[in-house]
């Protein structure tokens, strides 16, 4: 997806959150967004925006000298969330559908996003998940669901490419890593980003939340919000060009690899009204959605 | 009230809406987020944010080439409350409390603003005035509502120095100023933009809704979106060191004038949260603030 002028006040709010975040006093605040503001004209909206909110997080970095500002979020993140794990592996213990009920609490962990939200809408929404009887995910906001699309795309893959977003939320995704190995034996390869960008899963994380019981966990090279592929690494460009099926969490990496010719998947919750806009839904849907038209497009 | 660094992304996303308002393609969009980015750096957050706003829209003007982008929709707003004139003053004549009904109603009128909200916002929150039996103003909501000093300051006052915001509003202070003149002969001055900015109220607006059959129009001079002192006319300037009582309404004429040494009356709803925090309220809360506190500390 390209970035729209509508990312850019987006991108100065962005800015300060995490300004604040690495703890900058006001002066220092304003230094970044000065900084940020010589940036603009330089931004050729043809980028994604994770290619340019990894400028941006950069600035932060450099100006604040905080390496990694959300570095205690992502802990408390990681232990609430490993505090829910009984409960999610309970729902999916207890469901007709296990992979959909998986699948559907993997976007539900895709709240845990400190790029648009804060501590408190997230515990509120994580709550709403467990409240009693509640569906997980109802009928009227699933934006796009392409569900039985992906239950084909899985018959044929030994072999799974799963893009990480957020920390915490990565024991939403071993909950659906589990049931894609229940039954068969898959390899999967968890990738997580190389260095701090928000509150994005690093290997720690990975480590942190037991996925490496069951997948092999590695980095894509990159420092930016989404897996932006110019800024990846040889070595995961490489496995992600021999990819059969590729899982896509979150709004950046959706950003980052919308328009791709590959089977990929892509699994958020609908955070922010430009890409709402961009795949004609509406804030706070969830979307499971298939490539597949693009590859044929493709081809 | 000084710029804050929330008002910066702000900033952007107002320079955004009006470039978009005055028909400005793409290029010509991003071209003024250019130029505005250049502003940033230099910009004193001493300054009020209609200090900055008038450089903002002035950008839009120069760049977009169109004079007045909100022309045609402040003369709908103008039509608009026009029609609602008759039941607006069917309210006044129904009250207990005719003064206090029409001051609810002029800070009703506050929801035609354009820099911060639309079309549908506006048509949906003037519905809601008029919804059967539904009270003008909610307890809950009225932030701070300094009534009791503002009929205490009317009664000294035989001369009042009203600063216009937006048109349409007009319609809703020309029921105010009716009751300010009801009992008792006041000279009343009514103040309005010298030129467009947003759908601030010229000249033309507060003729077209009819306020020069009970107050005198004058221009301040400026082109700020607020009564921002430094750019007023020397004319206006006399006017205001001389006045007894001001009555200001809108957020822009509360962030001009919220340090002055004044006996001002700031009617407003809070429609930003920077200001809901200046206050101490929230999005939404009606004030009818009295700056005579300011004015004893002053002495």
């Amino acid at each position: 997806m390209r970035t729209y002028l509508d990312c850019i006040p987006c991108f100065f709010r962005q800015a300060l959150d995490a300004a604040r975040m690495a703890g900058a006093g006001e002066e220092t605040q304003k230094k970044i967004l000065d900084e940020l503001s010589g940036l603009i004209p330089r931004i050729p909206l043809t980028a994604s925006p994770p290619e340019i909110g990894r400028d941006i997080y950069g600035l932060v970095r450099k100006i604040s000298g905080k390496e990694d500002p959300f570095e205690e979020i992502k802990q408390s993140s990681n232990k609430l969330a490993l505090a829910l794990y009984p409960k999610l592996k309970e729902k999916v213990n207890n469901s007709t559908d296990r992979l959909l009920t998986a699948i559907e609490l993997a976007i539900a962990g895709n709240v845990i996003d400190y790029g648009v939200k804060n501590a408190l809408n997230i515990e509120k929404e994580i709550k709403e998940i467990f409240a009693e009887d509640a569906q997980i995910i109802k009928e009227e906001s699933r934006a796009i669901f392409d569900y039985e699309k992906f239950k084909e795309a899985l018959k044929g893959a030994d072999e799974i490419l799963y893009l990480a977003d957020n920390a915490g939320e990565v024991v939403f995704d071993k909950i659906l890593i589990e049931e894609l190995v229940r039954k068969r034996r898959r390899q999967i390869i968890y990738v997580v980003k190389d260095s701090p960008v928000i509150n994005d899963a690093l290997i720690e994380d990975a480590i942190a939340c037991g996925i490496d019981e069951y997948a092999q966990i590695v980095s894509s090279g990159s420092d930016a919000p989404g897996t932006a592929l110019r800024f990846c690494s040889p070595e995961f460009l490489k496995l992600y060009e021999n990819s059969e099926m590729i899982i896509s969490k979150g709004q950046g990496n959706f950003e980052a690899l919308s328009e791709e010719n590959k089977t990929i998947f892509f699994l958020f919750k609908v955070k922010c009204p430009v890409i709402g806009k961009d795949i004609k839904g509406n804030l706070g849907d969830v979307v499971l959605k298939s490539n597949l038209k693009k590859l044929l497009r493709g081809i």
